[in-house]
């Protein structure tokens, strides 16, 4: 099936002239008309433009112009990224019907790397906790995750091969979890946040969804590049993911375990599962208790997210108050309630974090965690606990979600391997290498 | 001499760790301190910032993390270019010691690709006419062309390898062919203007300095790319100016030459030089007798640059008139009396010649051209006539310099090329093959 290909292989078939864009985007199209009613991952599919687009790309590669590293390949967008021309309605009717005037910067790059817009994916509320009406593609009475629940539903349910999410706390990695996909979170300041719904400028970070390692590092790449329009973005060269790939580890890879106070959360299935990969790697793990300063980071994190977005949102929650979320209002009401001292402390404690997980990696090439607490909940309970990518989110660290599992009731469950800050290409050899040992001692 | 490699050569040394960063700017420090009295091409080295920029790169290399296109090497850049904490002088004293506040996007490009920022070079008055005091490194008392004096006058004394300019008329080939070095304009909308001076919005164009084909194509490709804080840029892959240099041509390429109304003021030695190429070509070379149209361009152009020069500096000029020079004061009072009937007639001449050369490649993979008159002129007698330049730059094609000829006093003379736009890569093959197959005529 054309919409099931991953994006790496479409690539290549489009750039050897096998299939066209305009057929690859059509199949997309088409599989979203079946399925999107049942799984809601689209506000809005921009099938025209989307058309068009794959148009002049077919017709750039027929002129035999260079192509791009995506270049004919459909993605959808969570809908807090901004495409000129769409709304921009960040998963509240407090910015129903805002139209963007311009291209944030990752739909810039993602337009120079040829990939065609296929429109704006689901977000929870201010891409925060309180749920939107998606369903997960493997079974639509439970979540997708979130916040980025349509990104990771239009991947995982044949809608387009990648898309792209954020990651405050847990927004990526979990609902790429909770449907048995890709799903990769660089380190902080590698793809710019210009042009993205702020909630959070200590915390906010940009994350993507895939079928493959290939295809998440070969996003990931396109989008990184400093900016200087986003305070955090680094101003050096970045690490290119898909060099990772294509490297052999020097030697085996020193894989840590954290005992982390909130473990006892994990579900028996998905602790069955982690600990039998964790037993088929035996010596090459070492298992670390945290210390208390990491577990620390949970209560930090959360006193500067609510802080900042009760102020990032200021506008919104002064003009539009009546169409906040029950579940909005009091993280809004405590993020007013912090003093600007305990703010300042939490930051602090942030800035250490990172150090500290800097000396870390010189013994380990990659920290092995859950990705969320087990399979995906009921969408009646919510979109899951962001609590298990906490730590690493804060810390700025790259992740990957390896869907390596599945639970009791046969939803996936996936892994998590954390690396060191800018290493990002160490961090999929790594990935890549587990994910070959894993399927070769099957 | 460190100070006189290329770029590609240093990028390759620093990545294997045969020198540093530290000791290839310091060298670059070196040269600049003995010889740039004599020749002027600095407005400001940043001998402080480039060397902790080394030391960043150096430090980054030896932490095993990702190298950028041009990890670790030094860049001049053109004083109309925003690097932040410099000041942009555009050379006049209207805005003396404005300090910029964010890089702009070709700055953080360079960052992004590992490059290190050395300083601003000379340009002359709002890069246009009025010349700068730089002096051609061949010898002091020519000009080295303008506008962009320094980038060129640098990158030919062993300042830097590489160097940033740009390109209205003939800005960028000019001081390329006399200073005896490579000059690279991609296409129009490859590389962003955001954050550049404005003199002109629909002519304006960045332009490359190095010492080889893939020098000037290496940085090209580093700066491209879509940005939507640019009107003109291009939402779509970037053509990859390298790429056509690891390309053979499919069958020996076709050139055009084109009979110009204003051919007649080429020197005679450089006129010479160029015929001994043309019939080195032989019948690989038709002549051409240029329709009226693309003759007429050179009119269209002086009315569009005045015309917008004239409203975009404006807020200069109406608060700096004393000190604009008695060169450009005429052509401001001439782009304020066109009327704007006049100024859309000569925009949709422009817009037709991108038609007629669109066409035109169909038949030939590239345009053989004069770069400017000869040799470069006294310093006394102003920078040099650009029309050789203009209608390509209008055409918005792309345009290289090759530093092939001297003339009768031994100075250098260029030739340029010019392709099809947005096929860059294909004028780079075509390039390639004419230095080789002259290297072998030999």
């Amino acid at each position: 099936m054309l919409c099931q290909l991953t994006a790496s292989e479409a690539r290549r078939q489009i750039a050897e002239g096998l299939i066209t864009s305009q057929q690859l985007v059509q199949a997309c199209l088409d599989r979203i008309a079946e399925t999107d009613e049942s799984i809601g991952a689209w506000v809005h599919v921009d099938a025209e433009g989307a058309l068009s687009q794959a148009r002049e790309m077919d017709d750039l590669r027929r002129k035999g112009r260079t192509l791009g590293p995506l270049h004919g390949v459909p993605v959808g967008l969570k809908d807090i990224f901004d495409v000129k021309g769409l709304a921009t309605e960040c998963g509240s009717p407090a910015r129903k019907g805002t139209i963007a005037e311009i291209d944030c910067r990752v739909t810039a790059n993602l337009r120079q790397a040829g990939a065609v817009v296929m429109g704006k994916t689901v977000t929870t509320e201010f891409a925060f906790l309180n749920p939107a009406d998606t369903g997960n593609p493997h079974n639509p009475a439970h979540s997708p995750g979130g916040s980025s629940s349509g990104s990771a539903a239009a991947v995982a349910a044949g809608h387009v091969p990648l898309a792209i999410g954020s990651q405050t706390n847990g927004s990526t990695i979990r609902p790429a979890s909770f449907c048995g996909i890709f799903g990769y979170k660089p380190t902080r300041g590698v793809i710019s946040r210009a042009g993205v719904l702020q909630t959070s400028v200590t915390l906010d970070q940009v994350g993507v969804f895939g079928r493959s390692l290939e295809d998440v590092s070969l996003l990931a790449d396109a989008l990184s590049g400093y900016d200087p329009h986003d305070p955090a973005s680094l101003a050096r060269p970045s690490p290119c993911a898909s060099a990772g790939l294509r490297r052999q580890p020097p030697v085996e890879p020193v894989f840590a375990w954290l005992d982390l106070s909130f473990n006892d959360k994990m579900s028996s299935d998905a602790r069955d599962g982690i600990n039998e990969i964790l037993s088929g790697l035996g010596s090459r793990v070492e298992r670390i208790e945290a210390p208390k300063s990491v577990n620390a980071l949970v209560d930090y994190q959360k006193i500067v997210h609510e802080y900042e977005i009760a102020r990032h949102l200021a506008d919104d929650f002064e003009h539009h108050w009546d169409v906040i979320s029950e579940t909005l209002k009091p993280v809004v009401e405590r993020g007013r309630s912090y003093s600007d001292e305990q703010y300042a402390e939490a930051l602090s404690m942030v800035a250490g974090a990172e150090n500290y997980f800097e000396e870390f990696f010189h013994d380990y090439d990659a920290i092995i965690a859950p990705s969320a607490a087990g399979e995906a909940p009921l969408k009646t309970d919510g979109t899951g606990d962001p609590v298990f990518c906490t730590v690493w989110t804060t810390a700025g660290l790259p992740a990957v979600n390896l869907p390596l599992l599945s639970g009791s009731t046969g939803l996936p469950i996936g892994v998590q391997l954390i690396g060191s800050g800018e290493h990002d290409d160490r961090l999929m050899t790594t990935a890549q290498w587990m994910v070959n040992s894993l399927a070769a001692a099957e």
